[in-house]
């Protein structure tokens, strides 16, 4: 035995993403960095807002050592009551701070959730395409994740949903708006969706929980609307951070909202709280959490990401791309020309340009194009993507 | 089905801390913080060194906005460089950056590792008494905690330890200065130790990993010294965080070492940054990521601790209470005067000191008391702690 054989299998499994990449950092070596137009990852280039570095400032001169020491595992309370706040607005329901763990960032949040949730072999429903890390976030809990086909648009299948739910189910998974296509999930959709949950769960006589991971509920466009999950199913959790509305994915800062209307609210205030514990998170950085309640409604310029998403949509569709415009989220997951979606990527890094196939978040055929990135990264790379569609068409 | 049935077993059997931290929590409201004496914690009482604060300042100040972004999950490269740097040293071993995974904090590095090394149902063998979080990390990522008596003074017992390896054994997990005992194993403890966990890896054909978690390295008394494990055993691996030098629990910020001797070092690298994303940490705060380079080498007023424990053990011993005199760390695991060590702590909590019994590190017959507190908190309890003991003596 050298290291843990599931984890030795998914270094090998995941050994085409490092070589993608690695081909995109040789590609960077090879003709400078700015000649390459990256468009792989999710690493917001806008600045956070400037309420957020005067909060810094002012968290950093408080010069009160007791600050860095620990608190409660779910956050420092007066933290949890400003979160508290802002969700009873947004969800329309009674949050209070009980309601609220603070955690390290959304994958933080999602970890605590499923280890609170999920016995051996239950089933984590998401639909497809998902954010990859997703299927590792089930296994490390001991679930298994399951992925159901959606609408062309990427709307939710409620009725493919509906077939997949069996007694395995412990939890659905939804993400909106979605990384990697940019859809939200309108109130509509999430009604059907919480009344399939509410029956099934009746059926099986067990909670099916559903989860919305929110990342990017506040990157939205043309004035769209998140529809808030808890007025529509009371086994609901929120999981989010703020790595993309305020631009700190390396600061690990976020949080878990539960549903008080949830049937078992004390377990799961008690169970979240003790994992994010003893999952060794502890808690969430103490400093962000103390900026947390200076910059809520606060978010970086959205509409340079709408803007973005235009140039990049109106660019492509012209050049004869199909894809679904996205909503909110800043990714574009629009359809490979040829069925090979790792080989239309590999197309297109000819012309420089790095994006990431479909088939990496289960959905073959397509690739990602992350447009967090200045706008004459996207202009220019405008002239390869019609080259590379060129090439197949 | 309501939560996971582990994390709702979990829930129950820590029901009775709970009761004693609401029962410390019910005297403080009654009598009034300042009349009761919470040696229960180890939250460090002491301020961050002057160094951190203005490292924290400059680092505010700098209004870097991409500093807040992604960087590798193991860490910035430069503050990997820095503490490789440090790591050469205290090691005595050429450490590299890319041996170094910043995490967030001890918790989080014992995480990563042991998802990094465990197979189900694999052991981790950690001398008793030991942190009770060990036991919840280890089910975490499918294996066991097995515990091993030590000597009477806590020392290493070396032939209880081969005795207790078997071919399920994984990890060797070793403390050093000690959470509870303050006991600091010795260089030739550790030799002995290193040899058989060389012979017994020969024998079963499999790595046998030494993992030593250090977060008390620097908090030593007496000019005592802690000896480096990585000299003694190549494949070991170094855990530690700034929660205890630093004074930082609530920041969450530490870091994984990897001997750059380990036999399968390549893997090893591979897959503590795969796991330090896939559990959800994705990479440690990067605000205190940035601020490490600067306080390398830096910590507390050790020396406050050492005066702590010298306040307590003279008070305790002429009292006449049995322990061993720890050399680092801030606690102080005496014997309880009899064998009930849940009885002797709530005895202890009717004098308004709150402990934590020793029943709950795997050490019955004994109490902790972490004396991270102030001086005349100490001083003010004494007569509690004399008038308990004669209660039962």
């Amino acid at each position: 035995m050298t290291i843990a054989v599931d984890i030795d299998k998914s270094i090998e499994k995941s050994s085409w993403i490092r070589k993608m990449f690695e081909q995109g950092a040789l590609l960077k070596a090879r003709h400078g960095a700015d000649a390459v137009f990256d468009f792989s990852l999710g690493n917001p280039n806008l600045p956070p807002p400037e309420s957020f570095q005067n909060a810094l400032e002012t968290v950093a001169l408080q010069k009160d050592s007791r600050a860095h020491g620990y608190m409660p595992n779910t956050g420092f309370p007066f933290v949890r009551e400003a979160i508290a706040q802002t969700l009873k607005r947004e969800q329309g329901v009674d949050v209070t701070a009980d309601d609220i763990v603070v955690t390290c960032g959304a994958a933080g949040g999602l970890n605590v959730v499923l280890k609170s949730l999920l016995n051996p072999g239950e089933e984590v429903l998401v639909p497809r395409p998902f954010f990859v890390e997703y299927a590792f976030y089930a296994q490390n809990h001991g679930g298994v994740l399951k992925s159901v086909q959606t609408c062309r648009n990427f709307d939710l299948d409620i009725d493919a949903l509906e077939s997949a739910i069996t007694p395995a189910t412990r939890v659905v998974l939804i993400n909106s708006p979605n990384n990697p296509t940019g859809r939200i999930y309108t109130a509509s959709l999430l009604g059907s969706l919480g009344e399939i949950l509410g029956r099934k769960s009746r059926e099986y006589g067990s909670v099916i929980y559903l989860v919305s991971d929110e990342p990017y509920r506040k990157i939205v466009f043309d004035g769209a609307d998140v529809p808030p999950v808890f007025e529509f199913y009371p086994n609901s959790i929120v999981v989010t951070s703020h790595s993309k509305d305020i631009s700190l994915p390396g600061e690990r800062i976020g949080y878990i909202a539960l549903n008080p209307g949830a049937e078992y609210l004390d377990k799961l205030r008690q169970a979240t709280a003790l994992c994010n514990r003893i999952l060794g998170f502890v808690n969430a950085p103490a400093l962000m959490q103390r900026i947390l309640p200076m910059i809520q409604g606060a978010t970086v310029d959205v509409e340079a990401y709408q803007r973005k998403r235009d140039i990049l949509c109106d660019a492509l569709g012209a050049a004869g791309y199909s894809f679904t415009k996205p909503s909110g989220a800043f990714y574009l997951f629009p359809e490979s020309p040829i069925e090979d979606d790792v080989k239309f990527v590999q197309a297109l890094q000819e012309e420089l340009i790095l994006t990431v196939p479909g088939s990496g978040f289960g959905g073959p055929g397509h690739f990602r194009i992350a447009f967090c990135v200045d706008d004459e990264t996207i202009s220019r790379a405008i002239p390869g993507f019609e080259r590379a569609l060129k090439r197949f068409c």
